[in-house]
């Protein structure tokens, strides 16, 4: 069940972006006063959209609406591309009597190919009447089903929680698929929350909840260039500003943020173009935990590893050779222990002597596997999830635009 | 055509390490004053006989023989694979009078079982009666066929060069078609020459060719755990010894050689795992060549680039967000242009005004691409060369082991 979050209200069009019949027009009014920052891609050739918004968000005079289509990503699209983003915003402040840099444009589709903004202008109207005057929580389904693109499933999560005696809702939606690989972000996530935050706080929690969620996923290691994740404060509980995230009501507020913002971030792996299976790769034993996720990240972007996944295959060789070319130059291989869910598979850097193949075999089928590595160098540890790669994928990425 | 090299014999033999009925077992015998160096896999968690080699070439006693099995990589296989391997050397080194340390071993094929070394043993009488007492240039063919795991085709390439008014021969093998992207070397590549060569210039001489060959390919991203290039010089010649490779007699030798190592290395690209298609990518304008390799590698790698090469998709967003996400920190992204043979796509970063989606679509159902980037940042280069991700790659991976 997903709660309202006051203060923002969303409507959905078709706008004809792409293709017909298709509701690809998302607007998200944010009432004045809120608090909103957002983290992006790090991509270099990041999408005209983003470059915007981060301009917007610099400016700091309040965020008072989102815009977000699908179709087309504005990526690779030069200065004309950012020309159309920022006349998008420019449309949609006329409409709503606000100032263009309130307004934080989002794009999704194809790259390299120049946005029709006369359609998404075209189509905001529409848009802002669905929004109409009140915030309900099927204005949420309908966001997160508008902003699909490959996902095969909308994905929105949501929770509360009592600050200072004050329940305090949490509303969140994602979409992503493919080319999933974030790095600060993930390809479109915005999470909301009528909880009271100064906004001085809203970047280290945007940052917090990145780091904890979107920043630990990946598909196929491909970072999209329109990555985007934006948190939302309206400031509408009656609790006291939270002015720090180490206080117990900021700790409070980031844990059910963290919950709602991983949920969706798992979602989007459980969704991974052509995913099976849902995988769980934990490494500990590290000096630190840089080195925990750049090994985690080896085993979750080998495509062998993953076809064995895809094959219930317990080829485990593939994930230590995995572990072996990650980057640690001084890694003692005679350290590793390798476990799958409970089955100790890999002691010392050879095979556990009562290590079964029907034991690896039995976990290999199981729709969500954790792999354990340790190795046996510290005390650092550090998760991420992927998917296996399957036919699909392959069928997913071969046809997408035919 | 493949040449003889004099002072090099090979024999191929059946010894049941996997599979009955297939030549699994390949010597590979060294006449008395050669020289022979080596480089091998970076990968952490190196196979057994990757140790054994490294010790016995760092031994110098003179290489006089190599053993290489299929059906058993003996990674992963702790203290016992060492002690397997270096009983197979004992074995072999015993049956042709010489010491264990002038062996060196090659395993291939599955990773963390125990190799079946008695199995390897037992077959050694055979390989050296097949090798006989003359070199011959049907060995090398057999030893190419030998050698193969998931290849589908041997891989074998010879050239001659005039050193000094000398005719030199240069003969090669290699196999690999999976877990490819070498780090200072292949899966197993062998390049023997006739050719007299100091020892001292040995190590730079492998490291030359395995720098402008096999550390240039890649068809998954995952480095093996027992990728192994031997550079043997039989000095049968009669020429003066080469003792720099920066003098006339030693850059021709060098380029005869590279020839042959290319040829090898891009042989393996061919045979990539379900590769359908073999895409040469050149990045240039980079400001050192590290970061063109980089950026090369980072297209290669990416299974949205892959796969739309193999539906011949011209979604070429795609290799531009690569691109951006190859870690080149301050890219600017309006500085980059990017070619599909002769198509010039994107220009200063956005699509360019003439390109026409037909002209793009034209290049990628050939077979034989080149991908060209210009990052407009300085004058240096690199190549990488790499294959398209089909669904045979799926289907052969999620299949290997049953």
């Amino acid at each position: 069940m997903l709660h309202v979050v006051d203060g923002v209200r969303i409507g959905v069009a078709q706008a004809g972006i792409r293709k017909a019949d298709r509701k690809d027009l998302t607007v998200v009014l944010i009432d004045e006063g809120s608090s909103v920052s957002g983290v992006f891609t790090q991509n270099r050739f990041c999408a005209a959209p983003v470059q915007v918004c981060r301009e917007h968000l610099d400016k700091g005079t309040g965020i008072r609406a989102m815009v977000v289509n699908t179709g087309n990503a504005n990526a690779g699209t030069g200065a004309e591309g950012l020309r159309r983003a920022r006349e998008t915003c420019v449309a949609l402040a006329k409409l709503l009597h606000i100032e263009p840099n309130q307004v934080l444009p989002f794009s999704t589709g194809v790259i390299m190919e120049q946005l029709p903004h006369d359609r998404v202008i075209a189509g905001l109207p529409a848009a802002i009447a669905a929004a109409g005057n009140h915030a309900s929580a099927q204005q949420w389904v309908e966001a997160a089903e508008g902003i699909m693109t490959t996902d095969t499933v909308p994905k929105a999560a949501s929770t509360q929680v009592q600050i200072d005696g004050v329940t305090v809702s949490v509303t969140g939606i994602s979409k992503g698929a493919g080319m999933i690989r974030p790095n600060m972000a993930t390809m479109l996530g915005y999470v909301a929350t009528d909880a009271c935050v100064t906004p001085a706080v809203m970047k280290a929690l945007s940052l917090a909840l990145a780091e904890g969620s979107f920043n630990r996923i990946t598909v196929d290691g491909d970072t999209s260039t329109n990555d985007s994740f934006v948190v939302i404060a309206t400031n509408k509980a009656s609790h006291a500003p939270i002015n720090s995230l180490q206080s117990a009501e900021g700790q409070a507020l980031l844990q059910a943020m963290l919950q709602v913002a991983r949920q969706l971030a798992q979602a989007i792996v459980r969704d991974g173009e052509g995913a099976t299976k849902f995988i769980t790769i934990r490494v500990e034993g590290g000096r630190h935990t840089a080195e925990c996720r750049q090994v985690a990240y080896a085993i979750a972007h080998s495509p062998l590893v993953k076809t064995a996944f895809f094959a219930s295959d317990p080829n485990l060789g593939r994930i230590l050779a995995a572990v072996g070319y990650a980057g640690i130059t001084d890694l003692d291989q005679t350290g590793i222990d390798l476990y799958l869910d409970n089955v100790h598979v890999a002691i010392q850097g050879g095979r556990h002597p009562d290590y079964r193949e029907e034991d690896g075999q039995r976990v290999m089928q199981q729709a969500e596997i954790t792999v354990r590595v340790v190795l046996g160098r510290g005390t650092a540890a550090d998760t991420v999830w992927t998917c296996d790669l399957s036919h699909d994928y392959v069928s997913i990425n071969a046809d997408y635009r035919s």
